[in-house]
Order: structure tokens, then C-alpha cells, then sequence
């Protein structure tokens, strides 16, 4: 059993030094990735990219580039995120190992994952990081725990395919999860919602939508179970005019 | 349960890259290592492997050079050879994280052990190899195996660091679950709504309570979230009297 290549997105949001995205390259081919994003590169395609891909040039040549993380990420149905540990608020959290033998589950179930690897001074922003469904993070030395993100890249992708041979479980699923681009709107009309029913003050909503965006990528609703909270959120909304 | 670092001896084979060096060091600190012996490398010091070395410098300025493997390792007890398949002969093999697991047990007892990485274009030669008690092979793509050494060493201490602390799953809820009698009331309260909402018909709900308790029951509320879909509920029932 092993994943399916083409269903891993490995996505690199602006990435500052074009070298770092030849060493990911070579990084995921080593591990039998194929599947590059990246998000608003600083300079690309370089010359210092291709140099460091050693023989991984194809993953640069098929890599695709998105002006924004949202776009790069919308046809997944799973998205992880890198990070470090100073959050606003506390997030699903697994290791690299854990996250390994999720998505070799998902993947093999035909689902889209993202991996999300943020910059290289300041990682993830908040609302990048709430994008996600889960926050993954690579134990290191408390004193220095800066993992250039080649070698982040090359970790987890090193677990994914260590952990490729070792995984069955059953879908017990009858509908598909919905993509993240869906999962977004229907958090969009739930906040709007509430604004609308003034439980949220939009000028100062504190932690709660966060809060609430957390809890509905927790949930990872599938088409039927989003269908039926569309559909709920449009009752009431009719209601309220 | 934690291994000594200085203990454990990266050693690297006549490097040719002075930046390997430096990412090499880079990637022991990450993962709480501090002891870098040198083989007979090409350029060093260097400021290639400065740069590149980020806050790891110290590693480098104790870094010891030796003019030949022999002598790099000759106080350690337990030796590990990282290579790729071709070996003349077979040699105990392990994968890295077998080897973290032997070698933190190692460390632990007082004995120092030596990780030994070859040559960027060649690795080691069969007669280093053979000074090895063990073989390390890192899993990769049969395709394209060919991990850069700083790789190669960020995926073995790495799998030395989590298996020296294998801490147990961190908990990022900070209110607790709800319990089951309060998940069913909000699940009652849910399905209610739905009724007033003319959502679901109470005659013939077909599937669609299943559904909704699977969902609740798979989101597992916490109590904060669980207040807030209940106020959420609430406001709606206020809105339709």
C-alpha cells in the first residue's frame, strides 16, 4: 500500500531565497513526491532554484504559482499546516508521524491533501494557519528550533514515505469531505449569520470566530452534512429579512 | 528518557561543499546535538559553511578535524555507517529510526557512538564502511534516492530527538468536552430548530437525524463551543416567535 503522489500538495507560501525551493524539490523527490505549489515566490522560476534540484528539475518545471494561499489550497479536502508553537489559539495538533499515516489514509481514500510550509523568517500568519485542519509540528531542540524549510520539507515527506507501507483502515465516510474553498464559505455564512443575529459585534469579534473556524475544520463536514448547514444558515437567513 | 549529546558524534567524510558543512550543523542543532567531527574536508573553515550554519556557529567552531575516519572515531564504542544498497558484502542494517532507538540506549548507558556520513558524489567506501557495527540506510524513492548529507543528517538526528522524547500528544483544547447528556440536548435543541425551520419534517425524517448525531458526536464539542451553538440556536428561536 502507499499513497498516491499526484493527491500530495506540497505548498511553499512566499518563499524568499529560490534556492530553498530547488532543495524542496529535491527534498519531495527523494520521497517519492511530485505535487509542488507555491504561493507568491519571491523569485521564480531561478536559476538558484534549478541548481539546487539536483535531479528533481521536473518538480520544478510542472511546479504551478498562486497569488494567494487560498487558491493553492481550495480543490483539498485536507490541509496541514507547519508550525511553530506561538499561536493565538490552540489548534488540532500532530506530529510529523501522525500527520504521515493521515495522509497516506486520505490520500489513499482518493482526497487531496495540502501541506502547508510558511516563510522562511515568520512562517504562518494567523489566518493562514486557520486555514487548516490540523497544525503539524516538528519536535526540535526547545533553545534552537529553526529547521531551514528544505529540511522541514524533507522530514515530513521522509515520514509520509516511511509510514507508506504500514497503513490500511476502513472509509466509513458515504459522502465526500467538502474542499476547503467550500469549507471557507461555509464558515463565511455561519460568521455572517451570526453578525446578522447579533451574537458577533463584526467591529470587535475577539477570539470567537477563530474559534469558530477551528471548530467547523475539526469537524470536516462532507457535501451532505455542509449541504444541510448551507441550507440551515439560508432558512434562517430568509427568516430574518 | 533523553540521550547525552555530547555523546553522539556526527562524523562527515571529506566533504567537498563547505555550505554542507554549515547546513549540516545547522540541522544537529535543531535536533540538540552539538559534537561535529570533520574528515579531511575540502574547505574549512569556511565562510560558506558560516553562513549557512545560522545560529549553529558554536558547532562549528568545536568541530575537531581529523585527517583520517579512523581516528574520527576511535573513542566510540558503537559505530552507524549511513549508506545507500550497493555493499559488497551485507552488514547488520538498520533503519534510522531503529538506530535512534539502539543509540539513545547507547548514549544513555555512557558509551559514545559515531553516525558516520560519506562523501556528497560517492558516500564511503566499502573499507569505511566495514568500520561500522551497523548499517543506516535512510528509506527514499528507488527512482531517486540521492539525499543531500544536511538531509541525511537532519532525518537521523531527528529521528534520535523524537524517539529521545517521546512526549505524549499535546492537548490544545482549553475548555473541555461537553458530556454526552449535554451533547444530546444540543443535538435535541439542533433538531428542533430544524423542525421550526421547516428543515426536516417530524412525520418522516428519513436519514437525516442519523446524520446530524453522527455529526455532533464526531465534532465532539468543547463547552465553549457548545454555549455558543446553543446561544446560536437560541437566538434563532427568539427571531421566529
Amino acid at each position: 500500500m502507499s499513497f498516491k503522489s499526484n493527491s500530495i500538495n506540497i505548498v511553499l507560501v512566499e518563499t524568499s531565497h529560490p534556492g530553498n525551493i530547488g532543495s524542496v524539490a529535491r527534498a519531495m523527490k527523494t520521497m517519492g513526491l511530485s505535487k509542488l505549489s507555491l504561493v507568491n515566490p519571491k523569485d521564480f522560476p531561478s536559476g538558484d532554484a534549478n541548481a539546487l534540484s539536483g535531479n528533481a528539475r521536473d518538480l520544478l518545471d510542472s511546479a504551478k504559482v498562486y497569488p494567494n494561499l487560498k487558491d493553492a489550497i481550495k480543490e483539498s479536502t485536507f490541509v496541514y499546516a507547519t508550525s511553530a508553537r506561538n499561536r493565538s489559539i490552540n489548534w488540532p495538533n500532530v506530529s510529523p508521524e501522525e500527520a504521515a499515516k493521515k495522509i497516506i489514509d486520505q490520500s489513499i481514500n482518493g482526497k487531496e491533501v495540502s501541506i502547508i510550509f510558511g516563510r522562511e523568517d515568520r512562517g504562518l500568519k494567523n489566518e493562514e494557519l486557520q486555514l487548516a485542519n490540523y497544525h503539524l509540528e516538528i519536535p526540535a531542540n526547545p533553545d534552537y528550533p529553526v529547521l531551514n524549510i528544505a529540511m522541514s520539507v524533507q522530514i515530513v515527506t521522509y515520514e509520509l514515505y516511511k509510514n507508506a507501507n504500514l497503513i490500511e483502515e476502513k472509509e466509513w465516510r458515504d459522502f465526500p469531505e467538502v474542499n476547503s474553498k467550500d469549507l471557507q464559505r461555509l464558515i463565511d455564512h455561519f460568521v455572517e449569520t451570526s453578525i446578522d443575529l447579533e451574537l458577533i459585534d463584526p467591529d470587535n469579534p475577539s477570539q470567537i470566530i477563530s474559534r469558530l473556524k477551528r471548530m467547523f475544520t475539526r469537524l470536516q463536514p462532507d457535501s451532505m452534512e455542509a449541504n444541510y448547514l448551507r441550507g440551515f444558515l439560508g432558512a434562517i437567513n430568509k427568516r430574518l429579512k
